[in-house]
């Protein structure tokens, strides 16, 4: 079965169930940006992670091995343009060679995996509005000398 | 004088007085991801911002004034291929449609201002080794509906 | 069901009731770019409204919630070579830099934004024939300084 | 001359003068982003209006003189990404076809033409902040049929 | 009915009538180039032109309204590779600029409209061979001073 | 010596001597955009041309020299952004199949040449404003058949 | 019917009855290269060619007219990377130059045609091996001067 | 010394003597493709071809030595657009494809080695007019299985 | 048959006898990189391979022939962004230009052939984790000198 | 001092010393690969290497200072095309899924990392004629569960 697929049925059984995903999150003990990540086909569970998400949402083992299989982790618009996904892209656009400057000082010569590295997000109610919080956390690399 | 050169002034001045990022921060009182792309000519400070960034490095008033001015914020690579900017890239491809599913869930339409955005970066010591964490702190802008 | 085939529908819809988008537009209290976008599947309604909508156009609820649903807002070509999409990119290749000069002078370091933004068309008919007059109203944000 | 270096000393000019664009504009009975845009090189003037802008700044006969010659109005970037000129690329990628749909309502078949228009801008503000109010006031031509 | 499929029920009735374009142009009175384009869905006809067609092809009128419909002029290669039509890409890539500036000699500050133009083609029959003449013939369009 | 000083000189020469390129043509007997295109360094003289050219603006025989070299053709932009040149770009996206379809009907399998090929343009001035007329004049080269 | 199914019904006979391109080749009296572009909807036949090809393979008239039809002669990938495909490729990116100038000093400023022009093929072996032997033999074609 | 200082000096080496690459070709022996590519810096010669090339344009040691090192080949233009390099692109991408199917046929599975590959360019003069032949003349190397 | 098809059936009968490509590709004496480059159709097996690997498996003869044919080797993505394909792809990006430097020291000009290259991959288990080791072992293919 | 400087000085000390970059890695103990790209600017020494090649080369301490130094890995064109850096491309484009596919088998969820990697490279001479072997040693990382 092709992951647009799960994809569709995991939405469905979701919206059936009246379950958000911080619901899911909490209930499988899954964070929610890695869960989702599972559920549209971007990421590979662990069996246990697997079998607690299908498990919720009433989907069979089938799902679930799918869900633990490896995936092309490929995307199409080398620039995306929708308009949420621009901004992380602008981001980084105009702060990147910021954060890498920083990223020498602190660390030295290597990168930030992206690999090794969970991404969450959370909601920061303010006097001036709500704000979108994301952190990403990710092992330093060092480059290997020789 | 073109911002290039002041970046290049700054850094000497800098090298020579022997501070670091974060004792520039520190001392400013200005966070270190915007102070240094602030240098590097990828964003405006405001007047007593950039009076106390050349205090601190002994640079004169003109400099000053170029750190006040707009400045196109534009940049070369659609995709940047150094390995520390081309991880963030990455991480957005990979996870950029899980944080945008869970930004509608928890906020409903809108986006996370990339303007009213605020990146700070950490050193975390674990067990494991070091690792770096990036915050991503933006105001949430909901879709003006007509 | 996908917002393609909502779009058809709707046309459908709007064709065999004899109603334009002006007719919709006044007769719902949408303003019509936004209605045509929502109905074409590039923004997202409220509640109210799009169950405005389907009542005109005799559609049903699960029309409406369609309409109300999050979107990604992507679209193909990266610079669009139909006649009249072009135009409008033209125009801001040939002014948009003199444009933000002025945004420059008059509201300081900062963008008209995107998201909270209402753009508006009009038909002017003068004696050298008929213009179109297309007001772009968006907010200023201001960049955050640090 | 190159019209970069005319740009350099129309900038200096004005800013020992203590001159406004907007001043420029009031004073010169030009519209403020044609006069921008003749002054940045991506417009030309009528010789009256070359004319007055050097009169006002102080600027020799040869500076009006290029100021009308014709010009190549290229830019380099197919898609911006300063933020400020990304606002109006991505305005258009996601309300564009939504307003074409109006055009061929109110005109028929053809575009608004990007040769034959005026573009100004306005600052408004409201009670929720500033907002940015861009015209865009062009002939609609229509296409030939044959 | 999608516009392609109506291409190919005219080539089906063009064929069996043993119909040449330069025939149908006749007979109906439209100029080739625009007539071919209004049946490939690249043009929009007036509806004598339209019903003419049909007639003559033994079309109905569904066909007939659609070829009224406004119509998305967009094209898929940024580029063409067919060699009849990169020819016309090179010529304009070779001569363009050298057209460009007895454009701006004889007319001023403008462009040749590509909206309110006629394109024609002539065989012509040398000593040398036969010649291909193809005739542009387009509105000139003075740029809007301000 | 390169073609865009050559470029220079040439301008230079024209503008002190006050010709305009349709007298150049007139009294060379060279058709005016290819006089041009050889001025641009986008086209290669015989000798007798350049030299008449040369003559008639005041110019050394190391011009003329210059003049009849064969030169590289290339251009920067795949697609130009000009607004005169986009429109010729755009003639042949919307109208080029229909060209090439009538072609096919008049000639058979062939292209018509842009190497064997004249280009000229005219001022046609009418009651609803002036007019650019461009003719495209190129040899039919059918496809060798094995 | 569409040219690749065309292309796969020939492959079929060919297959079927056991025969080579060069044996078809030899047997129509066709150039091998040639042959094959036509089968493959890349080139177009002449009726007598066609009519062989058919009746060698045992296909009916209609798939002899579909060979006599003007082409589409456009491919996908602006640089191939299948491997075979992509050596032609390189070797005129490494060499083009140095032919351009060689064809200059033999014949003056003009081109080789690609559409008067024949491709053959051979195998030559040799003591260290086979080796592919490519001729391109294309007509010249002066530039027009003027 | 740069490689392209290194071609103005051959060609004026060249210039002043009279020679065409023809004559040097012969009077050095070496393949004049091959000659021109090493002379613009795009291959490599062997000590007594670079000797040689020197002796006869009267060029020092230096030059030799420069002729001799290894190069990077790489060009600019992934697609090139000057008339003569674009007709080897075009006639490639027309008949890539049929070329590959003959190499499939007479040598199996392999390519045509760009590297282990000599191009070679001659004049033939015919009753209808002059013809460019070009021979890649190309080992053959198969795949490796395994 | 088409070559995804083909790949899904391995697939299947993979799983279904439980057999990873390590086993075999040891049962079958071919070795791995190659053997799954076959099975996804960017390879061609020799007979007594492809029969070898379709008795392993259960699959047909009319298999085993698809697994003998060329094939197109073309891949989508110019360059790829999956991650694990990514670091093959950026580690030449980095260190490709060294790499040549070595084998112009070691080899003299010439290149590593991609085409007679067999790739093969290890697990070396070390005291800091698990490494994969990857080595090409390419012939050394010198340029024809001439 | 800039990084392409220093590659010239670095060359010309090799040079005057009849240095070979095999002999300056035995020399400093420095795997070759790594050396070079510390030489060319796309890698970083550790201080007791940098120092060990300044050494070696009779360069002064503020060479070693800058090979130090931290450095954007920045390559220009996303396909190379010098042909020996193609090879490295194409290996990947060809065989790079079959590669994923053995890592995912051997190793699960994860990447060859491109950071804490080592690149070398050897002759091997065979009786058919020297071979390239390029051996890629990368640390295994799995993906981040959650």
């Amino acid at each position: 079965m092709q992951r647009h697929l799960i994809w569709e049925k995991i939405e469905e059984a979701k919206e059936s169930k009246k379950l958000s995903w911080e619901e899911i999150a909490r209930q499988t003990g899954i964070s929610a940006v890695f869960l989702v990540a599972v559920c549209m086909g971007k990421a590979t569970a662990e069996k246990e992670q697997a079998d607690r998400i299908c498990a919720l949402l009433g989907l069979g083992p089938e799902i679930s091995d799918q869900l633990q299989k490896c995936v092309d982790r490929s995307w199409d618009k080398q620039v995306p343009n929708d308009p949420v996904l621009y901004r992380f892209y602008e981001a980084f656009g105009v702060y990147g060679e910021a954060v890498r400057e920083l990223i020498w000082e602190k660390f030295g010569d290597g990168i930030m995996s992206a690999v090794d590295m969970v991404i969450s997000l959370e909601r920061v109610d303010t006097a001036s509005g709500p704000r979108v919080r994301i952190v990403m956390d990710g092992k330093f690399l060092p480059y290997r000398k020789g």
